[in-house]
């Protein structure tokens, strides 16, 4: 078993970081899309065991990676509490009914895990049972579901989403709760059935003013990490950490997954080096030349540091990235030596 | 005159900071829309001085506000280098031509601001002659209009034109230089014709990572900033300068627009009592009950501190905006007493 991930989570000396990167199972790989048309459906895809467990090994037969991340979407979770879930051809996940008042919130129900989302945790044993590199579940957080769960598809501004928790606050209050108790016992549920370790995806809490990321984001991304504690490392994701970089420890993961606006020299320096932090090449570099890759690849390292340094994207892979820009990045990280 | 604003600009004492917004004139105001029917085109009333002076009168109107900023759109500039310029329904500013090869940059020229856009100079002639409180002139920065040039329009990770700086990094700092040029002088020739205080914005340069931002937003943003040096003060403001506080200012403007994700009280301390800063409630906070509106303003402006503050939104406001929740941040910041 490669265990660069888990040395470099705890701190410990590594020749080079472990590599891996973000929706490294998706749609910039043709590969998928051949899998993607079989399961029938985006979620259709999600919810099919093998085919789950197929397009996550697809990127570790191209690139010699250090980690894996179990297939599956963030908005399983609401899907599973009674939304109407759906994958519109260029527009994303869009939910059929979302939560506009208080009265909406009665729709949802307490899922059971075993019974309304057992899938991922059927992929997770299909995986640990041939991989040879550690394993990710992950989910969304609670504010970011709750977003989605409110805005009804992702939005340029959150308005409906924010507008909910200005109007009602108590009731804002009680669907973040809700979600924490949910994906704290997803997550869970995702450790125990073999991951190595878990990443929460606050995707849209970077979209919050100062005050309102220190209400509704972070009390709930500590709640969902809490049930965690102790049995698998918890990274802390979101998709722009750099307002916050001065509160974000508050939910007390185990290490920070940095999008690539964070100077991750000034985030070694302000957590501390006994803080691992995970990343940051903007994904967009990889639409440029290999030297142009390696040189960011080489610059992010040597600002890291040698030890608790785990290299990623700053962001997930998009779905036009090319493959070539792909294998320069990891090889540009699997030559550094320290 | 109203003199509140360059008050709180020198950092002389202010009995309440005063009150303007990016975009106050604009889609939310019914009346906007009748004007720019009448104009026919977006771009019909940028060109159009007296229905331009109009629209930038309106809010004035309705709301006590400090300052006023001249009707105008960033993208004037490139339109007037030779670039085919449109606004499409829902989809905003659209090049029919964007530059995608390095050959596409022979097809720009240097424009006359006199010849190829003079019609923001009228406009503030006319508006000067009958406002008593201080005219803003404003400009997209070099990075932002290069961005916009090269993907043709808004995106969400702007992969054409990152792409082009990492292909093409000699032929992309030349394009930079040049409207470094343009924006300079444009900016100049507004504070010429009349305008008291003159902002630039960076909008995308948001969305670069660290070792980019410090390469093409910030040096040519100094550069568009320095013919202003002592002839007005000069604003700085990116829809995301969070992660870029250690350093932007690196680009010497006199006062820094700060979008609603940053901690003001942190950013005061950082650049120090002497560096005025202008902002930053969340524009979405106008879509919830007014008590929250106040206190919001309010917890922002003690935040920030007597002197040097200039209250604002964080980012230009929405077209489905509540005229009743501007009205209750306008009266809130008027409420307040040093």
């Amino acid at each position: 078993m490669n265990d660069l991930l888990l040395k470099a989570l705890a701190g410990e000396p590594v020749e080079r970081p472990p590599v891996w990167f973000m929706r490294q199972a998706g749609r910039y790989l043709p590969e998928y899309h051949v899998t993607r048309a079989e399961a029938g459906s985006f979620l259709g895809l999600c919810r099919k065991p093998p085919l789950a467990a197929e397009v996550t090994l697809q990127p570790l037969r191209r690139f010699p990676l250090d980690a894996s991340i179990v297939f599956n979407d963030i908005l399983v979770p609401p899907a599973a509490m009674g939304m109407d879930l759906d994958f519109v051809q260029g527009k994303g996940p869009v939910f059929s009914d979302p939560l506009r008042e208080v009265a909406d919130l009665d729709r949802l129900k307490m899922p059971s895990i075993a019974e309304d989302m057992p899938e991922v945790l059927e992929t997770i044993r299909l995986l640990v049972a041939q991989l040879d590199v550690p394993l990710f579940g992950f989910c969304g957080a609670p504010f970011t579901l709750a977003a989605y769960m409110i805005e009804g598809s992702g939005s340029k501004d959150f308005r409906h989403a924010k507008a909910f928790a200005y109007k009602h606050p108590a009731a804002f209050a009680r669907l973040l709760d809700m979600l924490a108790e949910v994906t704290g016992q997803y997550l869970l549920a995702q450790v125990e059935a073999g991951c190595a370790a878990a990443q929460l995806f606050d995707t849209w809490a970077g979209d919050l003013s100062q005050d309102d990321f220190q209400r509704w984001a972070l009390p709930y991304a500590k709640k969902a990490l809490a049930p965690l504690a102790g049995k698998a490392p918890r990274l802390y994701f979101s998709r722009n950490m750099g307002p916050f970089m001065g509160v974000v420890q508050q939910v007390e993961a185990d290490a920070y997954a940095l999008d690539w606006r964070v100077d991750i020299a000034a985030a070694r320096k302000l957590f501390g080096p006994d803080v691992p932090v995970m990343g940051n090449l903007d994904p967009i570099a990889l639409f440029g030349p290999d030297e142009l890759i390696r040189e960011k690849v080489h610059s992010i390292i040597r600002a890291a540091g040698p030890r608790g340094h785990i290299f990623n994207l700053g962001h997930g892979v998009g779905p036009h990235t090319p493959i070539a820009g792909v294998k320069a990045m990891v090889e540009a990280v699997r030559d550094w030596r320290w």
